[in-house]
């Protein structure tokens, strides 16, 4: 083992050596050079075969990171979709504006937050607009740079913080269908600025940061916690400030469903969050290893899979039809529950983790709805109760040989590992939701006191379409919405 | 040639040999190791270069996998903007959950019926859970294991089973839409796991599995028959055995059109068909090799917008206008009609294959109408019709260099091969289409009988989406239909 | 580096010695030869691992020109979801059919008129259905074959086509929604023929075929000029010459807005561009370069949301709201101006040229409303204006290491370059802008005039839903429209 990583040191130097040649090859193929030594031409193979991993990797992080920027279309549509009419320019003008902000945000200083070295806490260092020293692809011990959490991912530096954007996008994407029909979309952009360039990237310097929580031993290979549960606990302080729409509640406290204006959106939005998951968990490996992805890739499916059949069968038998939205949002829920297990799991066990959380949507859509909690499109029964389902289900199904070894999770409960494991990830389940909904909550009071987060009642009842963009979804089509 | 073969053996025992030096080794990037001794040397670079060569693989095929998944995305949506808007929910649902269904029962049963070692008709080994022995990524002679009919591959298990899985998703996706708008949910979900865990995977293993046609000699590169007029013999079946719906035809016999209620929805549908194709075809070498890839991208290309003219111009001519459906359906025959041969043929005879699939799909739109068979998708002119074609046309257009070499197919009839390679495909199309028709016959008339198919009038004439899933596709529009 | 350059030769020279091996070699995977002479075994290493950078390279181009395919549902989505209900089928099927007609025109004669060797103008060799002479992949002196211009992509020819016949679709389609709402089917469809077969190869042929623009200097990375600004040319000539649609303008000249149908298919279209440009921008480099594409992924998003950010807050300032259209135009023109420099510039200088693009659409799409140029989906506003924009930003914002050195443009005007960069990209954007309005203007006027180009006028009040495909969009719902 020893000599294993003299040897990457080695090859490192010479890699570098040879990217120290000159400006003028940065941008030429490699290629191998005929020499009468051959020690010297060994010499040159290792470092193309070295260049050969980085650009594998590469692409494929780049492809991953492309697939999950693309479930910015599928929030959009799924949010869209299950929202009315009224709402449907809102809804994607901010699923929309909300890409563009993360993207700014997280590169001016979301990502030195949250990879920059310092302390437990969060990312002192190389803070500002990628700025720090990075000689990224080079990994390990001959990483000289200040972004160290991140440099076991042998990828360069614009890689690395392209797939990273685009997960934090995903956690404020998480909000807007949740706080749909009320917000104004001016506080919603400043929220997400907020949430995007600071909180996200706190609580996931804690996990995949070098923080606290890593140090201490909480395992979430993609996300349930770090984006999806922070997304959903945000979310929910979104929906508790400025409280339910108008007639969503009676005065007797029964509830009034409000259906979505178009459920074919909303399956092509789920279609295509299913597609861009193929990037989010297999694409968190940041390397092209070929046991893993494929893995990840079956893992994965199986889970939303197992997610969307319970969750048909739980609403077949609880509401008494297979309601689509439940179908759709059940498979999203074994999605989310997969994305922190699914590196550590069996296949068997995917569909355990899938199935349960098809099953929890399911009754969490439910009570969430006669708890008072108006979340049109059940985004925190989604992504924060599966959130919080699928980080503690690592502490569950760990098993051999994905787990128990060095940089594995131990195994699982439920796999003759002990209970330290299982507790470590409610610690960070617990810590992460508090820090999170403690400071959305107050974000969402403060803009409320500044701008105000609501629009009046009756630009509401119009929509907010007309009253925050001056524009109709259908202007073509009739409605039996006021117009 | 022999002494590459002991090469490969040598090699590939080299990789296996390094695979075993223990686990924790498996999620590492290999990395060369520096040696006095040169030979020690070059056989780590070796052991690299065949692992860069699987990695390579690996994330090509699972790249394409996800393309032909997302194709779901496509169908759903092709069928639900050629159906009536009182459907669009229960079409949804029914594309939804047959991916799902199709998951589990592909992973539970399925992949072992059709790759596990067996006999000529189905295989035996290994047949549960993908749980049979196997050391994929090893090929050809290191292979071992019990599916050996699919050891040309070099990549992981999970990658193969990925890209199977999502082809075997495919053919029940295809009956989805022609048994639209009369049929139950449940009974659609029972049929889909029947077909996809048990009829799909024993046609499979003839074809691809080892089986007696791929002995006899019968060529379909990416499954104009094993997939395509699979899902289109089950779902004229499924057609067939319930009879039109209310209203398609008067009692004179004559064929009332019933449109589809989004053609943007069906262009989407088309248009992520297309794209997903590029992942069937190319992606069916299973392996990334630059030549075979690059060419099968533009035969598929080429044909598909070859079908699409031929549409064009044959709907002009014979309904007076460029009628959408018909230009969309016309892509997706050439399409179908590709797949067979896309890696067979040269670019011009890939655009006369896609020509023809073109105006047969229009000339069996209108035809099938006529005999009574009420398809309101056209998934039975545009997969059953064109996948016979495109077999067919294997034995037809297959031209050297990509024919008549060990491992290729015999040269077509057109470029000078003799008429036994046509026999041979004829062969498969009659025998698979037989097999799949009755069994997919036999499979409608025992779920009515158990539980009835099709919905009462007074449920077909409001819509499935309110009688079988409680809620409507779009509540906020008015329509035309009864509310 | 001379000596580099003859390795590259000498390996070459082996890599087209094993390709002439044989043909059964071609289809199987390479795989390392075991020998007793070390030499010998380096010599084929050398082989391996540059068939292996074919393999990345042409992975990477194919998945990059499926992604630039499948901009075609995004044009198609953004223009029929921002044109009326009446006219959303011809829209589609417009769009729909101009890829199939680019695919068969640029393989029968566009790829070889631009990048056939012959003078500056345009090409001459090996002009018709990919015929000429070509030994791809090998590169560089080692290339013997007629399409030099492209010998330096080292990947085999027909992904080299695949990838370029996506762009050349691409100019087409910016014709298809800009002239939308009045012009015949089947005038668009021969002008598309005439645009993707003959105009767009010209001028390509000038800026990236070998031809004169190319040789005296002109940079446009990957097309706002070669592709963008050509297709909102032709959609220029193709607004200027039908003129406005009926309605669009009062007696006394104001302006009355026609609102697009659907602004939800607006949104998906854009997502699904932006996602599109992940190939478009990072693919041109036709290689897998991993530092290159990773930057060129960040520039790109860099751009796209500083785009939808600057029109956000323009719309806002000028319109009173942010209005949905504006701000979906704004990363698309974000998008635009950063294609000809992604490869050239820092990550500030990119948010600084997308953000003045998301500026200049929402002024030159009111300016262009207010000029009597009634483009209904402000195609011109993106692509021309953007075009033009992005182009000259070359000679303005190209940085060092990025430029200033062989084979890169000069260090720009901003970062201390002299004025004739500048001057150099000026000309390229007046000399293609001229023959491309010009040809197109005559095109137009020479269909008018043959079988005219404008629909009558109830069949344009009716919509060409009707007129031209004998259907509807939405025939199950109701309508504002006349029905």
């Amino acid at each position: 083992m020893r000599s294993r990583i003299v040897t990457i040191f080695i090859l490192a130097a010479l890699v570098l050596g040879a990217g120290m040649l000159g400006a003028e090859e940065m941008n030429e193929t490699p290629t191998p050079r005929i020499s009468a030594d051959v020690t010297e031409q060994l010499e040159s193979f290792k470092v193309l075969l070295l260049n050969g991993r980085v650009i594998a990797d590469t692409v494929w992080v780049l492809i991953a990171g492309m697939l999950v920027f693309f479930m910015n279309l599928g929030f959009g549509m799924v949010e869209a979709g299950l929202q009315q009419e009224k709402n449907s320019v809102n809804i994607c003008a901010k699923n929309f504006i909300v890409f563009a902000i993360a993207s700014i945000a997280f590169w001016f200083i979301g990502w030195g937050l949250m990879f920059g070295d310092g302390v437990g806490f969060l990312g002192l260092k190389g803070i500002w607009m990628l700025g720090g020293m990075d000689n990224s692809p080079a990994t390990g011990d001959m990483y000289r740079g200040v972004y160290s959490a991140i440099s076991w991912a042998g990828v360069p530096l614009f890689a690395k913080f392209f797939f990273q954007l685009v997960f934090a996008a995903t956690a404020a994407t998480i909000v807007s269908g949740s706080v749909g029909g009320r917000i104004k979309f001016g506080a919603f952009v400043i929220f997400s600025f907020l949430l995007v360039g600071i909180m996200y990237p706190i609580t996931g310097h804690w996990i995949w940061g070098g923080g606290w929580l890593q140090e201490r031993g909480f395992w979430d290979f993609a996300g349930s916690t770090a984006v999806h549960s922070v997304g959903g606990w945000a979310a929910l302080a979104g929906v508790l400030v400025p409280g339910p729409r108008i007639g969503k509640y009676n005065p007797d406290g029964s509830v009034n469903p409000i259906p979505g204006h178009s459920m074919t959106l909303a399956t092509i939005g789920v279609f295509v969050l299913w597609l861009g998951w193929f990037g989010f968990n297999p694409g968190s490996t940041m390397a092209a290893i070929a046991e893993d992805i494929a893995r990840i890739c079956v893992t994965t499916n199986l889970a939303a899979a197992a997610g969307a059949l319970a969750a048909t069968i739980t609403a077949w038998v609880v509401i008494g039809k297979p309601d689509l939205s439940m179908i759709l949002n059940g498979s999203l829920a074994g999605l989310v529950a997969i994305t922190a297990p699914c590196a550590y799991v069996e296949p068997g066990a995917a569909i355990i983790i899938g199935f349960i959380g098809g099953i929890l949507v399911v009754v969490f859509v439910i009570a969430f709805d006669r708890w008072g909690i108006d979340d049109p499109v059940g985004a925190t029964s989604v992504h924060l109760v599966n959130g919080i389902w699928g980080t503690l289900a690592v502490g569950l199904f760990a098993a051999a040989p994905y787990a128990g070894r060095e940089g594995q999770p131990p195994i699982g409960l439920f796999y003759g590992g002990g209970i330290s494991s299982f507790a470590n990830q409610v610690v960070g389940v617990v810590t992460v939701g508090a820090f999170t909904f403690i400071l959305s909550w107050v974000a969402w009071v403060i803009i409320n006191a500044i701008m105000g987060i609501r629009v009046s009642r009756e630009e509401e009842l119009r929509g907010l379409d007309i009253s925050e963009h001056g524009m109709e979804g259908y202007p073509d089509f009739e409605s039996y919405m006021l117009k």
